[in-house]
């Protein structure tokens, strides 16, 4: 069942014109300009409550953060963290990651995290997975040089699907793990659906994939 | 518990002699002329009883293919195997796969099996897994240019391991499966471990892992 949207999340959310970049198109290859200091760009594909980009950007603040959503209810929710932790090295975009390459350009881009994207099971739906190949394709040409994909999932089948996609793409792998939270990875910042899917008792899968040069 | 060695399994073994090379050192990049047709070199390493090699030479006759097994005793079942289905395209070494530079030339093989390998849970028994780093580069300085290695598992902790240890000797992984049984892979032939895990509902693990040019 799907929640009703909250009244008025879409104008709440366009109201925060400090953290939630409108037009993001026009800063196409001009990113760097919208933070005030010069940094690594990193973005999160797939925000949603936006736990783990806010602390990221808390704990990492010479990077600059883009979390990309696509629902103004979670995005906002986001936003409203970034807010109260008085974040400078961040801002948002309600924007589809179908249409990225409108908003970035080659090279621009020095980390992408993919935080349990939707596993769209079918067969039939693999297209829409954010780590089937044309996604990875995209990827690849908005990263720079030494530009990494971090990718976390709680679901099995997407996990084999993605190495699979990242190998074929020819991404060199990792620090593959099949258990994150038994694994000796130091230091890591968990999502929302990660803190839901772990006190269920499930593993946590995770792997990075680079680019060769 | 170890079983008893049966009292002249080694001269069992020995006396086998058009199917278990003596000296194989004197074979190393000579090993066209112990097979009679011209063909590729297929090698299992830890062959065990021998099921799955005997199935392959038996299904694919113009490959010419090595099982390499340091235990006297399952080695002689395996031999005998392959003696009963009268066939011509394999031979077999009783040898330890420590010692792969002695008997094999610079890219005189196609193709490496590994089986079911035995996990060394302990990390400081990583070094004796026959994926560890080490043992990759030989069988990497072993394949020629278009070499595979193929790799099953019922062990999900080697399997992580492997497919870490692949990626960090610059192998290309493909068709990563969790789960061979159910996944869409055709024609797979079982080993005796594989057989007696699945019966178990343990799900296999496979990958390939091949030389990039
Ligand atoms: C399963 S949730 C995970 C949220 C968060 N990463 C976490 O781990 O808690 C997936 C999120 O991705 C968003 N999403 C899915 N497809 C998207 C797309 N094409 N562009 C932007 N966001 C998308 C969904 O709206 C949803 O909020
Ligand atoms: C767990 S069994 C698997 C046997 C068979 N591949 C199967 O799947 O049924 C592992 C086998 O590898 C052999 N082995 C282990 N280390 C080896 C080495 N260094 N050289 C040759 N054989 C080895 C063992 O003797 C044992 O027969």
């Amino acid at each position: 069942m799907r929640r009703r949207k909250k009244p008025g999340s879409e104008e709440k959310l366009l109201s925060k014109d400090k953290l939630v970049v409108k037009e993001p198109e026009k800063y196409k290859g001009k990113w760097c300009s919208v933070f005030q200091q010069i940094g690594e760009i990193h973005v999160e594909i797939g925000t949603g409550r936006g736990q783990f980009i806010t602390t990221m950007a808390e704990k990492n603040p010479h990077i600059n953060y883009i979390g990309i959503e696509m629902k103004e209810e979670v995005l906002l929710r986001a936003v409203t963290k970034a807010e109260k932790k008085q974040l400078e090295n961040i801002v948002f975009l309600w924007f589809d990651a179908n249409r990225l390459i409108e908003v970035f350009e080659k090279g621009e881009l020095h980390r992408i995290y993919i935080n349990f994207c939707d596993p769209w099971p079918k067969n039939r739906w693999a297209k829409r997975r954010l780590t089937y190949r044309s996604f990875l394709e995209t990827y690849k040409s908005l990263l720079d040089k030494q530009g990494e994909i971090h990718f976390k999932t709680d679901n099995e089948k997407l996990f084999e699907f993605s190495l699979n996609e990242f190998s074929i793409c020819d991404l060199r792998l990792r620090n593959i793990t099949f258990d994150l939270h038994q694994s000796d990875l130091k230091e890591n910042i968990t999502t929302e659906y990660e803190d839901k899917f772990s006190q269920m008792g499930k593993p946590i899968y995770r792997c990075e994939a680079v680019k060769r040069n």
